[in-house]
């Protein structure tokens, strides 16, 4: 048996599964399981079992079971998760929502959309965009990630600066708790204050608390048009000094984006970037509204950045030139393994006015412990995504990787930072969470738990 | 003794408190209780002891006390919750947080104030303004009412349709725990991801888990400018259908007011309205944003108006002009009381596309009880508010009111609305909730409020 092979299913619970899941909507199999053992974390863990319900009424027999039965449950959407939440460790039956994907409603006039949990949330986006509807969260991975991981993540994006995340646009859910029982949360209102929050708990969840079977969200009208603004300043400092001038003259764009001087390389090596002169960091500022109106934001915008003495300002208003100014941000993934073929990814967050402390200290870091360390991220939310490259073959390498990142999150916190403004705590920062959240907070956490889970079934030593 | 006289004090409890809170920090006699008694929900309750503190030690001290000792506390702002939120019956002990009200920070560069409770929200925001900063939820209380009471019912206003409601800005609380523990929940970054998310479950919990004793809110930054547009067409669906073409434009204001025929002649009979011919409803929107933006944007709202043929269309940018404008809405709660001396007020919110039914059944309603009633209100969230007036002293008048408020909420809930769009539940709705909400429901929330407050000390009997 390998040392992660799973403790094996009590023949009852096979039988069970089979029986609920017909065909191939349960599998037992490591060949036929094992990939639905990891996520984006890299970890791995092989599941005792992988069913892929297609009513609710499985999942609620599912759970019913699993509660009586003391089985850990594992909910997954597409595994895209960065901290390990899709990890089925304990080794337990991991719910796929790859066929509970479905959108039940749209309902244009309320401004509503009701989904299915497995629904990715780019195809979401896609559907509403025909009827000029917007659900803005936007995390990284929206055209592969899923609806109910995004609610289970609180996921954010770059457009949170203006629209807020996930939470901000969860108006209800219906969940299934252990046990089989289902709530109803919330409703279909815009505002509802009646009760206790339950809704806002379930989100960012990291699924500990219960199986999402709807989820009703809240849309917005779809702006008539979006604008882009590319900037290149000599070093950071000045890229986020022109960020806090967009602040200040009163403006909230849809997404500010920051780039520092690593990332530029990376992106220059697969890439000419459209600047001659050497850029120490860039700033990326969408803009959304009327025509009229963004005619005359991108003037001020263009005015605000002169301030500064930028090496290169460009904007656009039509789609594609939008996006190739945006390559110097979206292919930043791609052109990071080219700096080196292993990383450790980070979303650390900082008050807004630590940013550049932050950014500055992350750069020695990366002096230090002699690595490249790529920073970018949501600089209107303090948002940090950190790359840092490395040879993970190489022991030194590696171990220096892993103090770089020890050193990243303890200097987030010493800013009054978070661990984590998007991703989650989900396995992989479990052992740093006493350092932010003391134990009063956590007991608490764990003691709302038990009233949703008593026996600790959902996700169990994940989060929190 | 009156009938509402409190159960006496155990003479250690009075001992105590007046050790914790010297000189007039504490009060005892009915003469200076009273008045802590009631709120605008117009019910009364004579506390047991009304206590002043000045610091967030005397109120641990008193949790600590108080836990042990089974006393019931009731936290008030300054009264002007509407559902009897701050009324303390079971009798018990009110702390009154008018002398815990300091900002204790504006951090400019973090766009984040840290806030204690007692502080009057629209102070905060008017030394906010000074700083170019902006605190955008604004309840209609905003001029009176307190952070800590918004935060404990998630206020709205009519700024939520753009910008959120109080959830939406609340980053952390530090709140004291019945026992007197003290927790830290979120922080003072915009994004934060980490563990269950405390912060949002306080937030709208109406006083039933914890006192607040600090409160951190997100900045966002002071738009430049705001513009006005009042809009009067022949009836409510004209004005109705307006607004859905706004929506429909790609546009969200930053406010959408709706205002019914029945409001207009209150109105009407108190100021002239700038309109000469009669008109059936009347809608008020505001915009925000930069100057040249503002511009085109008001021009295409113009032009969305002109299809819907309004009896009145007038817009305004100058302060002073779109304050006159704004008054057909701002004068409404001192109109009403010429309609009539007395009002119940609700505060029902539908689904966004149910809001022309909602409008034409309360009509009805109105109609068959043979009462004026009042309705406008937060249209872009379909959020109505609803003044039923009548004469109280006549028991037939009165019952036709009570009558008229039973059949509005049931028919909200029949379009899949909520019983509190802003309000909360309070005293006043509580007999209504098992008509939205599910006794699994409730149980959760009834099991999660005993893990903060075990011995259910915390606003006894209300809100769930």
């Amino acid at each position: 048996m390998s040392p992660d092979a799973p403790a094996p299913l009590p023949p009852a619970a096979r039988r069970f599964l089979t029986g609920l899941f017909p065909g191939d909507a349960a599998v037992f199999s490591p060949e036929e399981t094992c990939v639905f053992g990891t996520d984006a974390s890299r970890r791995h863990a092989l599941p005792a079992a992988v069913v892929r319900p297609e009513t609710e009424e499985q999942v609620r027999e599912l759970l019913r079971f699993a509660h009586a039965e003391r089985l850990p449950i594992h909910c997954r959407g597409r595994g895209t998760n960065t901290v390990g939440d899709c990890v089925p460790a304990p080794s337990g039956i991991v719910i796929s929502t790859a066929r509970f994907a479905e959108i039940l409603e749209i309902a244009e006039d309320d401004f509503v959309a009701v989904c299915r949990p497995g629904l990715v949330t780019g195809d979401l986006q896609a559907a509403l965009a025909e009827k000029r509807l917007f659900y803005p969260p936007d995390p990284a991975s929206v055209r592969f990630s899923t609806l109910g991981g995004n609610v289970a993540t609180c996921a954010g994006g770059m457009r949170a600066l203006k629209y807020g995340v996930t939470r901000d646009f969860v108006l209800g859910i219906r969940a299934i708790l252990p046990g089989g029982e289902a709530i109803d949360t919330g409703g279909r209102t815009h505002k509802n204050v009646t009760g206790l929050d339950l809704t806002r708990l379930l989100v960012g969840s990291e699924g500990t608390l219960a199986f999402f079977s709807e989820i009703t969200v809240k849309l917005l009208p779809l702006p008539e048009a979006t604008a882009t603004a590319l900037c290149a300043h000599a070093d950071a400092d000045a890229a986020l000094a022109a960020a806090g001038d967009i602040f200040r003259a009163g403006m909230l764009p849809a997404a500010m984006e920051f780039v520092d001087r690593t990332c530029l390389a990376a992106v220059a090596a697969c890439r000419p970037l459209p600047w001659g002169e050497q850029a120490g960091a860039a700033l990326l500022v969408r803009l959304d509204g009327s025509e009229g109106a963004l005619a005359a934001d991108l003037a001020r915008l263009e005015g605000i950045f002169a301030g500064r003495g930028p090496l290169f300002v460009r904007t656009a208003r039509e789609k594609a030139e939008q996006e190739t100014l945006w390559e110097v941000r979206t292919t930043l993934n791609q052109a990071s393994f080219r700096v080196a073929p292993d990383k450790i990814s980070d979303d650390v967050t900082v008050p807004r006015g630590a940013i550049r402390a932050a950014v500055a200290r992350i750069q020695d870091v990366a002096a230090q412990e002699r690595l490249p360390i790529l920073v970018f991220g949501h600089v209107g939310d303090g948002n940090l995504h950190v790359n840092i490259m490395h040879h993970a073959a190489d022991p030194d390498e590696r171990g220096r990787a892993l103090a770089a990142r020890e050193e990243i999150l303890g200097l987030t916190l010493a800013l009054g930072g978070t661990l984590s403004g998007e991703h989650g705590v989900g396995l992989s920062k479990l052992p740093f969470l006493d350092r932010q959240i003391g134990p009063g907070e956590r007991g608490l956490m764990r003691r709302i738990k038990a009233v949703f889970d008593p026996h600790g079934i959902m996700n169990p030593g994940k989060a929190y």
